[in-house]
């Protein structure tokens, strides 16, 4: 990530604070390359060793509290107003940091809710916690997670136009896709001649490269969050692949779905032809149901009821959710609600969020149909970020 | 990591559970797409969205119990014997799946220690709590960090070799670096080589690539942690380079020391020959007093105070650390009694602990000094797991 862009997320986040009369945001971590804090890389640009904490006030100081040896590289970072090195303990460093603005509230990473909220380890939780024992800090903790969800939630415009060109690049290898696939391959091979391109690229892959992209042909396949398998595509088979690419730190997410006539066929069959129409009339129908202030689980619930008036199972799982530097990213999820999903679905939807879209369904002796967009939320509604699949693509068996 | 190596650091988890009397140990998780337990790669070999536990008993019983769109998945992978699927909420199954076992103590990963041992989010911490609040299991939650240092920290004979080879593959790229070094190029530039090599052999990186390698150049550089700068290499500059590699998910970590000779001589003055000779002799001299049942801070004071003898400052780190999947591994640590490092200086030495040794001093005017070799900890003392490096690397000016 750019330091520009660093800064400009530092700066929206002490406007944030202030809206949410948040004196003190600290970020609170050690070996970060052994497990690191989802808001290091969008607020601090680099990792850390020994214990550190990276402070953001509500009037826009930013403190960052490292071990000696990380001095120079935190300066060459150059994201940091105040440095301040430490030889042995932070413990003196840090409770002078915090003396020194007194908040009414430090706002630190643990959240129940939301994952990237909650980078901040339970071990590390008890340091902090016995560091500030005997100071009036330790009561004022409180959780970050609006925070984190404003601030990773609300795009600016050169965090969209990021990720509009990690859509362009992703649609171009599902259209390269459509030309490799062909009777006898496998979903193996589909995923390998994807992985190739997005090297050959450059890219990264938006998550686990085991699983990026998954690809499922035909009846009876593994399920989402499965990794490719042996299976070979056949005539008759309706295909889809789950797929997006990291593009300079920022995720695509798309699906799209393929159906291999069968002999004599010069189009689906009426029941793939009625499945696919059923997914693509719930995106555009839970689409124009979102605007600011909409509560995600209304919106799954206008996609999930409507397929089910159709006919078919439900989906088992969230209608959609944020996109960001992660491909799971925000707060606010467009899913259902259920104990798993927490308290996500309740979270009102706020401008520049982006989301997926990404019903799905069973065609009984075909494959699974599920299409994934890309919408991000404006004033009055929001707008598609990504090309829209309107119809099944048609593969010559 | 290879399934069959998964299921043999299962075993070796269940072993060290019986050895420590406690019946179970948990590794609980949700998202690892943004942040992930260090656990996960060794004893899961997949990741997770929804909460899900993975649970190891004392009698090898695996269990894993994760979102239902991850069974096929888990299937697939392989490594968990019984896999419990839940589709809205975690709670039931857990309980279900702990009361079965009805354990003494429940091990989980948080520590004030170790960050591998700390994979616990405190988010995720209040969750368990509060899903087992009203059983007696609750209160027998208990810190898996001796488990984590010993499962980490005894290296299997599959482990070594593959550490072994990837020493090797790091020192290949040593001698092509002191090929490559000549006076007039940049830190970044020898760095930038480096990496070149790393990826064209398919190798990853032992920690964050920005700092991987880490070179220095002259007097007066930045100092370990940082990235390399546009300093130029110059006639009479003591260089050193920090670097290793991640083969097959093991990581080397290694250092050497390069001197460019001045117009007329033939060797290095005497100074440098005298600082890099410290350096060589504290190195051995920690390395004899290594064996099983040591503390690690012993042996940081025999090597710290033969430095501070000669006349040379102490370096501002410990002399060594673990290495394995990560390139900072394990529970004990050979270190100085700071508060910074928690017990880790306190914890003996076990027989298949790998460490570094890596003591740096300055050599006013010229650079910095410093080697950094591998040991494994045998039976009576330990063992070099690399080709030790005794002489400066002449290069001509």
């Amino acid at each position: 990530m750019p330091n520009e862009m660093i800064l400009q997320k530092q700066k929206q986040a002490a406007e944030i604070l202030q809206e949410k009369n948040i004196d003190m945001w600290m970020t609170y971590v050690r070996e970060t390359g052994n497990i690191k804090d989802p808001m290091m890389d969008m607020i601090v640009g680099t990792g850390a060793t020994w214990s550190s904490a990276f402070i953001i006030t509500k009037d826009g100081d930013t403190t960052a509290i490292i071990g000696s040896l990380e001095e120079a590289n935190m300066k060459t970072v150059g994201t940091f107003k105040n440095i301040v090195p430490y030889l042995k303990s932070i413990k003196e460093d840090l409770i002078a940091a915090i003396k020194k603005h007194d908040p009414n509230k430090i706002a630190i990473n643990f959240s129940r809710n939301s994952t990237l909220a909650d980078g901040l380890t339970h071990g590390l939780f008890l340091e902090l916690s016995d560091y500030l024992k005997d100071t009036p800090y330790a009561e004022r903790l409180v959780s970050s997670e609006e925070i984190v969800a404003a601030v990773r939630g609300r795009k600016s415009p050169a965090e969209l136009e990021l990720m509009k060109t990690a859509i362009v690049e992703t649609l171009k290898i599902f259209d390269e896709v459509t030309e490799f696939i062909e009777v006898g391959k496998t979903e193996k091979e589909v995923a390998e001649f994807v992985r190739g391109l997005v090297k050959e690229r450059g890219f990264g892959f938006a998550w686990d490269e085991e699983h990026c992209p998954a690809v499922f042909t035909g009846p009876d396949t593994a399920g989402a969050h499965s990794g490719p398998t042996d299976k070979a595509i056949q005539k008759g088979h309706v295909i889809n692949m789950d797929f997006g690419i990291n593009y300079k730190g920022y995720c695509s997410d798309l699906q799209r779905t393929w159906y291999v006539l069968r002999d004599g066929e010069t189009e689906a069959p009426n029941e793939v032809q009625r499945g696919f129409q059923v997914i693509v009339d719930s995106i555009q129908m839970a689409k124009d149901a979102i605007k600011p202030g909409k509560l995600g689980w209304e919106i799954d619930a206008v996609a999930r009821n409507f397929i089910v008036e159709k006919g078919y199972e439900e989906y088992p799982h969230g209608l959609g959710h944020q996109v960001g530097r992660k491909a799971h990213d925000g707060g606010a999820l467009l899913g259902p609600r259920w104990e798993r999903y927490g308290n996500a679905p309740y979270i009102p939807l706020e401008v520049g969020n982006v989301f997926t879209i990404e019903p799905r369904l069973t065609i009984e002796g075909f494959g699974i149909a599920t299409i994934e967009e890309k919408i991000v939320v404006t004033e009055n509604g929001c707008e598609w970020l990504s090309p829209i699949q309107t119809k099944i693509i048609l593969l010559k068996g």
